[in-house]
């Protein structure tokens, strides 16, 4: 996949840098960003008592905010320069209480085309633990 | 699938308004039940600059946030006394930018089994517009 | 939705027929168009022996697949003359064991863009219960 | 994750081949099994004139089947003696055309519970190329 990922817009990182700053969400959210490479962004978020589902574990939706994000800003380091991108769709699974100090959403490219990016995530605890994967569709234009 | 969706613990509203009311991640966002009936949840969230994605529209994870708040408790008006319900996975599909005032996220169960519980919910913008839809798993136990 | 769904190739339904006579899988599953409208395609598929799971019941391969030609022939119906649809992914949800002597998917579109269509199917037994659904989104060029 | 990928049944492999030779389904895409270790299963699916869409290429339905099967399987490696597997939902993108003269789907445990099992599957063409990606919920009873 080298050549499939080697990036069209050198300045990718001062992109991705200026788009995730305009999310206000991702502030709300305490979400930082922890790593921009060619089709790899992570994205990470600490735990809060002011995101949580009724047993005091980070809400799904938390998780998946910033996995979303982190396809997004994926499939951006690709994108070539004054392009955006946008969610389609994603889907995620949950596999473990979200429990713990701080989690990584760890995105990457899987297969970047002309319209459609696609990007996994894995969200990952404290101690490297799988807490929750995601699958999704970015478009760019 | 009238028998199907018949409340197995008639305190079913109380249930569902206390659980959410533990949520801290619902208050952050400004969500509020808007609706409770056997098998069926209404989650509304009014827009706000502090959860938006880069381009001023409310950022995908809060509509996925909601929406998968109100598969869960869609899910849990029709679990026995006692039970709590967790996302297993979901899938959501985002259709129009999320412009507008305010948004609900309309969840209704379409199987419910012993363990696993399905849902849909549709996200709807001011004008009634589908500015997101969700298929999701719920797990009772 | 109406005018998103007016048909912009008045011979829609000729080339929805062309387009599923040539995939050689549906003819191998025994399937059939059932009915072809403005956003909609309903394709039904007769329970067989050779196309069973470890139990006897239809392989959910195989609803599956119904549910999604059922989809992309159902964005097919909106497309412009001269486009083709492809399937750029898709989740289902299977609900019940496929038992019984026939079964239908019901596809309809949900929202109709430019470039993608998203669409939902319904896969229904004899009795009209509901077997499995899926979400979907496809691609017209 | 090793000992969560531990097999409670030391005849996995049997269990495995024996269901998978009553899946009359796989028969009739002529699907084989190529690998079946403790959380991991392998399906390869030669090119058919019989399995394609309307463009010559192996129906994208064919390659959900066959991944999920293989997720299936991979799952029911690490079932308890006696348990059966049942897919719950599943998501495919579908990468690339699906040309070539076989296919191999490659299954993996990622999250093995008391009652669901989470999967994801590879399908990959003749060159290694990845032709399609799933991400699956298995329940084990």
């Amino acid at each position: 996949m080298a050549g499939e990922l080697a990036p069209r817009n050198p300045d990718f990182e001062r992109v991705v840098r200026e788009s995730f700053a305009r999310q206000s969400f991702m502030t709300t959210l305490g979400a930082v960003l922890e790593r921009i490479a060619p089709g790899a962004v992570d994205i990470g978020v600490p735990f809060s008592d002011a995101l949580c589902q009724q047993n005091g574990f980070l809400h799904a939706g938390v998780l998946a905010s910033v996995a979303d994000s982190a396809c997004g800003y994926a499939a951006l380091t690709l994108a070539a320069a004054g392009q955006d991108v946008l969610a389609v769709e994603f889907k995620i699974n949950l596999l473990r209480p979200a429990r713990g100090a701080r989690f990584t959403a760890r995105a990457e490219v899987i297969r970047a085309g002309r319209t459609l990016t696609v990007c996994r995530a894995d969200v990952l605890g404290d101690g490297g633990e799988l807490v929750a994967t995601m699958l999704s569709t970015v478009i760019s234009r």
